[in-house]
């Protein structure tokens, strides 16, 4: 095994102890540069401690560095991993820094470090969290359409309520303007109500009553669409259990005599 | 063919090359002339591009005008057209700019051209989009009447509860009538909750709290009706599809070539 | 048919065009006098039309009243219509209006009027929309007990939350006692977020983010319990249809050959 | 029976009348030395009962104290209970004004005696309540690593949004550092909605606008897994109580006399 084929067993696997050493390292190291730019950010602190966290910036982004060119060079297709969409939050979670020291007056593009957070999925993926995970996105993926469908519906409920409101509210009150009024038709309808905006007006007050009870309702629809097509997802799961032993075919519902996809009879050992 | 037919196909019919570019360029416009709206309806922008925004509103209008003179023409039955959901909603589309040049104090009726979004769905009818729109209307339809009856003890609810909490508060802290109570009500029970107006004495809090956990609980209602009546629809949809010739089992996965009881061949008919 | 007979008809039954009519007109009647009551509550309406708003109420205790004497007149068993729920409600419905005639020092107490709106439930009783409120309150009364458990399970947390929030925000920022911080519990754990006490601490601030991740998972919960509850009921009365010729027995599984209470073989006609 | 055996039937079990007056008694005493606790906490209160409160709660603790002792005296493993977890809550639930009173600046650590709260559990345990939380803390257990999943995606979600919005507002308006944006981004997509902080320019309001739309879609997530959890647990509780000793069959409903499938007579073993 060359140096190549073992950097990448370490860095990109981790079935061995080299390699999940590696892992949990790398997650440690993710996780304190995020508090580093978490810290940053707060006032009190930055006044304080702003030349400690530059160094450690420049650590972490150092230690990132080298395991970026690391993974360059020991990934089997370079221009794959390049462009792949870990390869390149791997290429963002270090660069802002870079950009950061070379023009001064780029500070609040520091804060894409923030997506060195999207690289714990690299270390999650490798590890048993990704089957029910898969199982939940596989669910998700299946209701999206749905989703997006409603999410149309929901689209042209506010913005016909927001103009309704508008009109209402004769543009005071906060409704100055219709996107406003949209703005603060969904954060009724989603029963978010910060409260930044109300209704004054009696018919206003009447109209918002209307609408969060149409939005107590339908926020059911959402949750019926994901618990529908996760049971189906979860059902369907389980159901692999009984493989048919002629075409393999996992899929069978649980009181199936026969295969259906070969006709083959099922023998029951589950 | 004649031009009516012709015309009738294009603007109607989405399976020609020109009747998709129609829809496309429709369905710009319409997003255009709604932006324009909201645009006008925000006092920044509309001090600096009155004139401008007044301009793009005639041509769209004029756009839309034509459009639904030629569609009064090429409907195969005018009446019918003209009298449909959709066409009175492109009637409304385009008269609201007429109103308000004719008669300029009803600036504020000029809102009413947001109901222009409407006429996306018409576009939207026409692809796939509907399908599962559709199967997502007939779950909510089912559940349109247990939605209903629910609504209605909800409304006894807050009323009931409105009043109790007018009492509570003695008519003070923003609970100065029943149906500002009631109001109240559902913005606590919608877990909305503004906080324009709030409890104030400890009864008042102590009761809150209660309609709090109340509304925590029954949100569940609603909810279970529609998933209930989504599964069963979902279900229906894709049980129906295939029926066994042998011994007449409805019940197959959409991706059956067997019976699962009797083993027949399924012939694939949907 | 004596007159009491014929009265009773009317009053209790809606089999006839006349006992129809009745419950049209006390369905306004209910109505119209929530409304007085409410219109009653609004200071600006009050000053302006106190004393045709008292003679509207007189007007609508004397229908009440004697539709209530009528009712206990025709009644079948009288001691049993006096003590019933509606009876009690009928009772409650009329009296508020004579307490407050008597002692005029008792306005307040005129509120309960409102409980007139229970009355609704009377008629609604009579139609078809009880089939389907009736199958929704079987199912929520086959989940009472586990949303119980779940309420007491709710209870602890928000007592024990509310003395962390007490501690951590040292009885300052809203927080002034253990009872006020359960109340910012349970508006922050049911997602209503009012924002009239909010955590000012950093510490508050982190907890209060623990708190409503919580509070967004344990939604979950009632919801889940109601909607397999809801299931299962509606799911047991559509299965009813297959009835057993040998018992009577309707509850039988889609799939079941044999009666599951006398053992005879189930007809297949549905 | 021992002095021993008795008094161990008396307080850890409910099968006697002086076993259950005991648990009454407990309950009792736990609901009001809780009072206590949160009376203490409120000035008013405090000011003017302040000597009667402690007095109360000396004779609260006393009680606890014995039972204590005795609960030590009359376990069968001493050991196993003092490190159990009821064991340590009984703990828990005394010590505190013990310490309280040897150091008298540790007043606010006087409120962990709310963790007297959790000895309700014990009774609880005692009695049919147990057995539907059980089924529903099956259920939840089921369901944890899904939400864990979950919960892991939502802190990165509310890490990167945070970030963005605190990027967008410009460290003005609220959001003055990234974890004050993460605190708004959890308070928005939980639908809690404070409003202590709202975001004010007009990009910062479409960003809200969009995450409220996404909270509002993926509190779908876990109560469709709960949901679907839930639905699983409760068909497996009914399913496994019968089996059909003729054809093996499992499926029955709970009150079923005869085998659905080959009609034999089901044992009632259950």
């Amino acid at each position: 095994m060359t140096l190549k084929q073992r950097l990448y067993r370490i860095i990109f696997e981790s079935d061995t102890y080299t390699g999940r050493m590696f892992d949990v390292w790398l997650l440690v190291f993710i996780v304190l540069s995020i508090a580093v730019v978490m810290l940053e950010s707060m006032p009190a602190v930055r006044e304080l401690y702003h030349s400690k966290l530059i160094s450690l910036e420049w650590f972490f982004t150092f230690i990132f560095t080298i395991e970026y060119f690391t993974r360059i060079y020991c990934a089997p297709n370079r221009k794959k991993y390049l462009f792949s969409f870990l390869g390149v939050v791997d290429f963002l979670a270090i660069i802002p820094t870079y950009i950061a020291f070379t023009f001064p007056d780029a500070q609040t593009f520091i804060v894409i470090r923030a997506i060195r957070l999207l690289r714990v999925y690299r270390i999650l993926k490798l590890y048993h969290f990704v089957r029910a995970g898969n199982l939940l996105l596989l669910a998700i993926r299946r209701s999206l359409r749905k989703i997006f469908i409603f999410m149309m519906f929901i689209l042209i409920l506010v913005v016909m309520l927001g103009s309704i409101m508008y009109v209402v509210e004769d543009g005071k009150n906060g409704f100055y303007s219709i996107p406003l009024s949209i703005y603060w038709a969904v954060i009724t309808l989603t029963t978010v109500g910060y409260g930044d905006i109300v209704p004054v007006t009696a018919l206003g007050k009447f109209l918002a009553t209307f609408i969060m009870l149409l939005g107590y309702s339908i926020i059911a629809i959402p949750t019926g669409i994901v618990s529908v097509e996760m049971s189906r997802t979860f059902r369907d799961r389980t159901e692999s259990d009984k493989e048919c032993h002629g075409c393999g075919e996992p899929n069978h519902t649980p009181t199936a005599n026969f295969c259906r996809i070969c006709g083959a009879r099922l023998d029951h050992i589950s």
